[in-house]
């Protein structure tokens, strides 16, 4: 059989029991053209929960019924499909169930078994939060040696690679802004910021201003809402502000929160511009190769935050939201699927 | 004597008559180095009610009792400065006053003479507003034939050339904003825009969405606020928002109207960029020339309101916010200067 987890209804704010369903179907068969792969584990980032709502995105909303959409990894176990072997390890959009379908459609990319890493390690700093640090900051945002960079979400999967990225590239000074901390610390001490500012704590723009009081040359946003408004007010001259996600206002309802202080992109000459992942798509290869690098050097620190079981995906992607994860948040469907 | 307008109190929400005050004092003297200005008019802009507040900008606040800061012409009517010659019409930092001092720091630039057109419309196209619109469409817009232009405040001195300039180069469409069924009038009859959508009605959001159904390439920003909000929900795909002014904003008391569209600019890879005209500085002839050839062979309509009277300048100033304008706001000091 195969075990799904399918969208019930359409959350209003924070996802509960009546959002998702867990149901069986038959295990699904390779014909012609296919193969068919045996889930490892899910990706669970933020994005997710947007196309749970029935709005306008980069991508069409999940169907009410249709298994939940998100990236993972498994093994091919069946192939009439020249691109994939039994065996390989791949990478693409398994969805929340146990088993998936490859074919030339849903494109899956193979994983080199001599990455030096495992899995969870190539999902997170080779996977999309890594190669979305680094479109982020190098192309989006024009990182420049000696830039003053601020990152928000600066414990997560996206935020720790973005800051060591920097740093490693000549940044004057790196700050993380994250929520609580055990996070601020793990920011500081793990991923080697000059320094992690709470965001739960009061006058966050005053210690923004503090802690850069030259101004931000390069702000990472991946929170938005009020944390974004007050990197605003700090931005530098020319500042570039890169929005890469908004987790602070999925969970929304109605109106989003306002950002007030646009009017410093024209006083200081400066530009905010948002991206996608994949947008990059063709590059990816670039990007894995400096970070599998970085990794092999010791120069870039990550941390993986495992769930076991794919009932439990949806408790997952919430702690996203109320900050109970340390790390890449993965879902391990089958802890036996193993690289190399 | 000397009359000027200085600042008394700093205005909270609209300028009224305890903000600014008439006083008399001596006819400045010529010294070394230095040229007598009488002067002919005052350009009105926004961005005077900014310099007002006592906040953070791209120019320090006017200081209480100062006179009110403001860039105007004149004519030098004695000078000991090779740079300025008897009879030279000027342009520069007049500020609120009949006569001022140009040295080489508050350096004012000599008009030529045979530019063919009056004194007001080289204020209003030729001067900072007409070639805010040049920069503003063409370097930070990076304006593409084929884009579909959307422009705010597009009755006024720097959106109406704005349109004017993305039709003459190719816009698909050129769409306006303006407040009232005059302006709006004006904006597709004398300044040749497909369309005019009035803010003032419901559902501006849903206006635009019809008006741009394949959504805006390049959004030129003068107003701010929910008009900002709602070009934002339209952008298209790596869209432009220029962020020129924010006039909706100016007489805000308190913490100004957040946006709360900014995820539109991830979704649609979309960028805003903020700019001050001034750091087009070295540039100006270039702009100038193109909009002198666009007067002169009749592409480039434009029109000047003109308030006679020195002491009319704070209501001149108040026409910009409540719409009662049509057209350039100039202040005419002494009409009997003229160009050439």
């Amino acid at each position: 059989m195969n075990r799904q987890i399918v969208l019930r209804e359409r959350p209003r704010g924070v996802i509960d029991e009546s959002t998702t369903e867990l149901i069986e179907v038959p295990e699904p068969t390779c014909g012609p053209g296919q193969a068919l792969v045996k889930v490892a584990m899910l990706s669970i980032d933020p994005t997710i929960r947007t196309w749970m709502n029935d709005a306008p995105g980069y991508m069409a909303p999940i169907e009410i019924g249709a298994v939940i959409r998100s990236s993972g990894t498994g093994v091919v176990v069946a192939s009439q499909n020249d691109r994939y072997h039994v065996g390989d390890i791949v990478f693409g959009m398994t969805n929340w169930q146990e088993w998936v379908i490859a074919d030339d459609v849903n494109r899956f990319s193979v994983i080199p078994a001599d990455l030096g890493v495992d899995l969870a390690t190539a999902m997170n700093v080779l996977g999309v939060t890594g190669i979305t640090a680094y479109f982020g900051l190098l192309e989006v945002g024009e990182f420049r040696p000696g830039d003053v960079v601020v990152v928000s979400g600066a414990a997560g999967a996206t935020g720790s690679v973005v800051g060591q990225l920097a740093r490693a590239r000549g940044a004057a000074r790196v700050v993380g802004i994250a929520g609580g901390p055990d996070k601020c610390a793990d920011v500081v001490e793990r991923y080697g910021f000059d320094e992690c500012l709470d965001y739960r704590e009061p006058r966050l723009s005053s210690r923004l201003r503090s802690a850069c009081p030259d101004g931000v040359d390069l702000y990472f946003d991946n929170v938005g809402g009020d944390v974004l408004d007050a990197a605003l007010a700090s931005i530098a001259m020319r500042g570039r502000v890169v929005l890469c996600g908004a987790i602070s206002q999925y969970n929304e309802v109605g109106h989003q929160r306002g950002i007030a202080n646009t009017s410093m992109l024209i006083m200081r000459r400066a530009s905010m511009r948002g991206f996608i992942v994949l947008d990059f798509a063709e590059r990816y290869l670039e990007a894995q190769g400096v970070l599998a690098s970085m990794i092999h050097d010791g120069t870039l620190q990550h941390r993986e935050h495992l769930v076991a079981g794919l009932e439990h995906a949806p408790d997952a992607l919430n702690l996203l939201f109320n900050g109970g994860n340390l790390g890449k948040t993965l879902v391990v469907v089958d802890e036996s699927i193993a690289l190399a």
